[in-house]
């Protein structure tokens, strides 16, 4: 299939460099041109867009089975990509966030480490693309990866608009023809209740953990976790310019301008 | 000016609860009616919209000269708001996060832990508003935490709707007439050039230091960015529909889908 030229790809995650997402990744790519890795040295996940400022970065050589080689980093995936393109100077033709054991979609987007490190390369403009596979439990990678490497010759084909990035999230099936279809969603705003579990330890201090329940859901069929409902591969458009240009005028009414 | 009821106020930030901007807000806020004060009980920069899953949660009482009251909580500032809704039980008719030391402007909004605290609040559909004074030395909160006070007036008058929150930065100026206006903004895309600091330590191991630079500056006038500059204090209203509209329809025409 591939008449472009050999692609020049940077692979990060969030669950750390020796995770079978990741992996299985590394793998697909290689079809597709030189694969550089460079990811957290542990599981980075629900740090949102954090980056390290008050400790120094390392980088550490890692290798696995003979065919997988990265380079392992004690950050964040944004710090990641960072350190990628800034110190290591890899200049990538496309940037893959994934393959995230667990979906990332509605607002745990604001959450998601998958995420932010391709928030990260869309700021370098990179076109960048995080991809999650929606089960943590028994994953089959295989499916997500062959999509990610055929997405990455379509977004070179075609390009993405400076700002944008995609986010793929990939339905858990066992077989190939049990995906519905490809579907270009929006993000969900589907509301979390959350909730604490209150305990108390052996030195009689209160302590809380946090849980979480999903109470909204919505149910317009364009909405990410519907596609994955639906078994489709769900495809949504994300960019970072957070201002509510629908309220804004409304805001402007208010009068406390001058 | 209070024809207004007492409000129930909730407070946070992410510079910690012994921060001056917290406590200059503290001291304003209380004239409007009932605060309370969940803060992080450490520094919380830069963590984005982290939250603690791995960890338990702790809520210490915290005084500060008679007549400061807080819980600090070993947490995000996500976490801290998580905390008093859920397990505190404080149901507050506002939320405010700040007065941050720094502005929090453009992209750097994704990174913003004082940012992030607001977007809790509204996910739990309290009117929330985040607020920065943009320098970091000689800060005079007093202006700012004025400005708190009567925003925090005007929202409730008027209402925030579902899923948008206000992102305030303030002009660092020493005396009241030298802010020049209120102006409504939008999110700046204004780009960083990061650079690594590469150095070696005494046991002959490269480690990196983040630094950055802020290389483009929009020229638009209604950017946050640039109301700052003419000593306006700048407000953004922010969502999280992370979906990118523009976009949409251009993705859908690359095929992909079935």
């Amino acid at each position: 299939m591939n008449k472009q030229k050999p692609m020049t790809i940077l692979l990060t995650n969030d669950d750390g460099i020796n995770a079978p997402g990741l992996h299985a990744l590394y793998k697909e790519m290689k079809k597709y041109g030189k694969v550089y890795v460079v990811a957290p040295d542990s599981e980075q996940s629900a740090v949102g867009h954090a980056i390290t400022l008050s400790d120094p970065l390392r980088v550490q050589n890692f290798y696995k089975n003979d065919d997988f080689f990265g380079y392992a980093v004690n950050g964040t995936p944004a710090d990641c990509v960072k350190v990628a393109y800034w110190a290591l100077e890899i200049k990538p033709d496309i940037l893959i966030s994934g393959i995230n054991l667990g979906s990332n979609t509605g607002i745990n987007i604001l959450y998601s480490g998958t995420v932010s490190a391709a928030t990260e390369g869309m700021f370098l403009n990179i076109p960048s693309f995080a991809i999650s596979l929606t089960t943590f439990t028994n994953p089959n990678f295989d499916i997500a990866a062959k999509f990610a490497g055929k997405l990455s010759s379509i977004i070179l084909a075609n390009g993405l608009p400076e700002g944008t990035l995609l986010n793929v999230n990939v339905p858990a099936v066992t077989n190939e023809n049990e995906i519905k279809g490809v579907m270009i969603t929006r993000q969900g705003n589907a509301m979390y209740q959350e909730e604490f579990d209150k305990r108390t330890d052996p030195h009689n201090r209160v302590y809380y953990w946090l849980t979480g329940q999903k109470v909204r859901l919505e149910t317009e069929p364009d909405v990410d976790d519907r596609a994955i409902l639906n078994n489709k591969i769900s495809i949504t458009p994300v960019h970072f310019d957070l201002t509510d240009y629908k309220f804004f005028e409304d805001l402007r009414k208010w009068g406390i301008e001058y």
